[in-house]
């Protein structure tokens, strides 16, 4: 892409109303413009970012077996009443009245919904158990929204949706979404920590939340430090087999967030150089509510014996647009953003400083289809700037390798290649681009 | 893709409320679940094809260099205010309240909030041309929704804008936008024709539906057959070249719908031999709307002179869920829908007829997993059902081929392709499947 036809819209200043880091470099990078309070329009660099988490997040749900649907933003107030939440929820719940009068809602979240389409179609327990996800814009009308598209009212989440005919296997479903979000935040490139959460009136161990560590973080968290030393999940693994232990080894050392921290048991359970207490970002929250929903939505199937049962139900979440602002969170530096590789916009700037040079030009031209043919992403910047200005908008923005092309460049045929999180230089010759890139 | 883990909910009876043959399959074919009066759940075969047609339409798009961003579903009324359409809409708008008494509506269009997005990021006419597009669920409170996700009330589009510093620049914007169109349509498998549409107070040439011939369209359209035969356009097309001679060979043929429609001209202008009087499915819609909507919000530039100077705009839009009736409309027969390739959801259906025959359960899933390897998308029917289930299904959901595994493929190491267009069927060895498929 060249910058000279991109929608980049960089701002010099720090919004005033910008809290934390994250809002502030989405806001000043041109990810992202606000509509209304809490509501944001994603530009191109922005929602280049959200697609690649969202991608990945999809393929990593297609690879555990989960059926992907979509269900739409506005959902009929009657299958709220059925469940009993219609009253329940609170003003966080966006309520409409269509022209007929009918009371409507735009979904903050989607139980009624799948538990619906679910009762219509599965009748038998040979049909069971089955996962369906979708990825949907959520509205929750939160009183005081902030930190940009952490804590906004519109937002992108993953949900999924297991129904199984019993508890064993109701578990056996929890797990493999337990082992899948793993795999999930390996390849964003984030720690995430499960860590036990409420269950409320259900009871149980079924609930943990997804944590990322970070400064700015809403939780406090208190676990054991040999959490993070535990083997990443294989990435072939294969979702028919037991994946019991895995979980057992995160269950067996403790984490949890406030909600569910007690000290003595944290003193007792954890030796105390492997104690940590630090702030952590929610990402993820899987949870098994039995049959919460099905019961009173009467969501049954005929079991073996021909008996009539409600299915028993979990319910997977992750954040996709928040997952945009806690990657910021967890990885910037005074001039701006640094992407990890796996869900960078692009993988290369391309900075051509002497862009009224003919031969610089064509030169630069030259690399950027080089790295294009060889199926790199790069950002080419071809406007006509001061060097200070590319500079400091390149850094911004965070792409992992920046390519210098500058004054040496046309006579001695090399470019400088600068990392962006190291800061590191190192200058080859053009020829060696595709090598030296792909090496890295 | 095995149909035992694959949501698909076939329905055996033909629901009584569809009225038209899209509707009618869709349901029965499990694409989509109705949530309420116009608002449907896509299920997994369904959101298949409604991929593949937002895919295709993004690679064109971005084909044609439009940059992508995303905005949001719920707008504040302010902007409908200040563009003075706030009060014009009628009730097709879905006006919310938020809990702090805000204004708010769910887009049925996007021209306000894409003006205030440009307007925020762009002040001189150096960063122009700008073309944007978004592909996103909006909302229209029709009285009488119908026909399913022909005229539902969520439903996804694609929606572009252009913002030009002159008339002579935006009628560029244009021309580029009217043959990314051809090009679209094309590469879906659809003959869609440009009509000359109603510009309204605006006046000019500069507003064309592309319309696709079905009987069970909604409007009367008119042209001259000879509109049929022209070239489709390169594939490789520069879009930086002067395209007015392609868009000129189009407009030099009659086509209009019933509102611009008159029959002196139509009569004067195409010989008897070339009249062609049909209905038609309008499956998108390009306008240039010059200031209507830069001038009362204020989107202005400077120009080279350094004079303030509203932008000139046009909107292009493709109904992406209306795609999906549409095709169905115009490929199906009796016994259900018959896919284009470019959109299918499977290129094959792979039906084992002999699930009970272990011999036969190994040598099927050998045969998928090497239609899988050969990145050919198969839907395989592992399924404990009768073979007349099994075959009407099959042909049901529209796959263009099946491969057939009956009685003597276990001993003759054979199966039958059948091609669900003609029905034409073919005995070939099992070892030629790949070879027989990629030559079709």
């Amino acid at each position: 892409m060249k910058l000279s036809n991109y929608f980049l819209p960089v701002l010099k200043e720090t919004p005033a109303d910008a809290e934390i880091v994250s809002h502030k470099y989405m806001l000043r990078a041109g990810m992202i413009s606000q509509s209304s309070s809490g509501i944001y329009s994603w530009l191109p660099l922005g929602l280049k970012v959200l697609k690649k988490i969202e991608n990945i997040v999809r393929e990593e749900q297609d690879a555990a077996g989960v059926n992907e649907i979509l269900m739409p933003t506005i959902q009929p107030a009657d299958i709220w009443k059925e469940s009993g939440r219609y009253d329940d929820y609170g003003k966080e719940m966006l309520r409409i009245n269509d022209r007929q009068g009918r009371e409507m809602l735009y979904g903050p979240t989607n139980e009624e919904q799948v538990t619906d389409i679910f009762r219509r179609a599965v009748k038998s327990y040979k049909e069971l158990p089955s996962h369906l996800y979708h990825i949907q814009w959520k509205f929750r009308d939160e009183l005081r929204p902030r930190f940009g598209v952490m804590r906004g009212r519109e937002f992108l989440m993953k949900d999924a949706y297991s129904f199984d005919l019993d508890m064993d296997s109701s578990r056996t479903s929890y797990n493999k979404f337990f082992v899948c979000y793993l795999k999930t935040f390996e390849r964003l490139g984030l720690k995430a920590i499960p860590m036990a959460a409420d269950t409320g009136p259900i009871g149980g161990d079924m609930s943990h939340e997804f944590v990322i560590i970070s400064e700015t973080g809403e939780s406090d968290i208190y676990y054991d430090k040999r959490i993070l030393e535990l083997m990443n999940v294989d990435k072939n693994l294969d979702y028919s087999s037991d994946l019991s232990e895995i979980v057992v080894s995160y269950q067996n050392l403790y984490a949890a967030a406030d909600d569910k921290y007690s000290k003595d048991e944290f003193s007792k359970e954890v030796p105390k150089e492997f104690q940590s207490n630090t702030k952590g970002i929610e990402v993820g929250h899987i949870f098994n509510f039995s049959s919460k929903y099905s019961e009173p939505m009467k969501a049954n199937v005929l079991n073996s014996n021909g008996k009539t049962v409600p299915v028993h139900m979990g319910s997977y979440g992750i954040g996709i647009s928040r997952l945009v602002g806690a990657i910021i969170e967890s990885s910037h530096d005074d001039n701006g953003i640094i992407w990890p590789d796996a869900v960078t916009p692009f993988a290369i700037g391309l900075i051509n400083l002497k862009i009224k040079d003919p031969e610089a030009v064509s030169m630069c031209e030259q690399i950027y289809q080089t790295l294009n043919k060889a199926g790199i992403e790069t950002l080419y910047d071809d406007k006509d700037d001061s060097p200070g200005a590319k500079f400091s908008r390149m850094d911004l923005i965070g792409l992992p390798k920046q390519i210098i092309f500058g004054k040496n460049s046309v006579i001695d045929k090399t470019i400088e290649i600068k990392d962006r999180k190291t800061g590191q230089t190192e200058i080859i010759n053009i020829s060696e681009t595709i090598s030296k890139i792909n090496n890295n």
